[in-house]
């Protein structure tokens, strides 16, 4: 019988500003969260990743490298990020240069179940639960469907 | 360098009824579950939520606040129950008089993913994998889609 | 006051492959998971899954009884996979006979936070993040939706 390598989930070399809170079980590592950030149960962030002030980050989320969010944002419950979008019909694999980066403002708030492209996204937008953001949002409002529309402003 | 300030997910001030079984990591903190329910692992159960009889939580599922489900409901892997709407266009924080109650019948089927957000749901319903509930389902039936609307009699 | 009966996730009579990784938190019981395959952390796999060679399966994903997936697949976050469509209107509990199975060929990628119903996918085929997967795929291609449609060759 083979034995798998069995590494557990941590936190590891993170870097918090002030007063953050964390609930474990959640996999940290090499990522920066700011002052008074909240990191709920059962959440991966990956290396490289940066969190702003004062952001909540809530259980079941995923957020992988080369996505950087703003102060004062809130992540669902449940809302995966995404870099690799399978270009030439498969996964990045090794190869970093294929992956995208995403980049959200300040004040954004992420609805639950709600799943993220590589994309830019502005200050003060609200983004309904379940919703799919595939495009740049660059105007502040309310943005919910799959694909994500706005529906209406703020 | 600062050091988060690190809780460990558990089982806090729970009522349960007989008979229930849980599987490990979970953090369930101020609910009460009915007898012979089931709670699977990667859930999170938040305080005041009040679950009946003969449930089955699945797995990666969060209930939130201010919910209640009958009995004989099953809850799939990786739903989402929502009570802030992030009306004013950001979360309500600590102000709980902005939060919505979700009200879930007996005989409730909702699938893998779904995301409910606050409403009632009458007895015997099947809500389908990966739909989007944005408004009270007051007739039995199955429901589907983002949003999730009626597509056929049960 | 009632104490519920606490199981814990684990890794229970599992057939690795050689040089399988895994994260833990995990709940892997029963299943077969094929050589160099990853599984990221917060995943169940259920009894008698067969999972291929050089696969990778993401955080927080859930693959039911049922399922067989095959060589170089990914299946990304938050997935989950059904085996039971609740015909009749309520879940089959125990009865098996009502599950149906899920056949995924060689090179398929599956985007984060979909949904997979229970059908077949054929090789080389891609879906789209937050896609509701409803019916086979019998062409390669990629897919995406809810519910799912194609959108584009390879």
């Amino acid at each position: 019988m083979n034995k798998p390598q069995v590494l557990k989930s941590a936190i590891v070399e993170v870097e918090f500003g002030q007063k953050v809170k964390v609930i474990e079980p959640v996999n940290l590592y090499g990522c920066k969260i700011g002052e008074q950030s909240f990191v709920g149960p059962f959440v991966e962030i990956q290396k490289n990743v940066s969190i702003g002030e004062r952001c909540k980050i809530q259980s079941h989320s995923f957020i992988c490298e080369m996505v950087s969010i703003g102060n004062d944002c809130f992540v669902g419950h449940g809302v995966m990020f995404i870099n690799d979008l399978f270009e030439g019909g498969q996964p990045a694999g090794g190869n970093k240069g294929l992956w995208k980066a995403t980049k959200i403002g300040n004040h954004v708030s992420i609805g639950s179940n709600a799943t993220i492209l590589p994309v830019n996204i502005t200050n003060r937008v609200v983004i309904g639960a379940g919703a799919v953001v595939t495009k740049d949002i660059t105007e502040s409002g309310v943005y919910a469907g799959n694909p994500a529309k706005k529906i209406r402003n703020l």
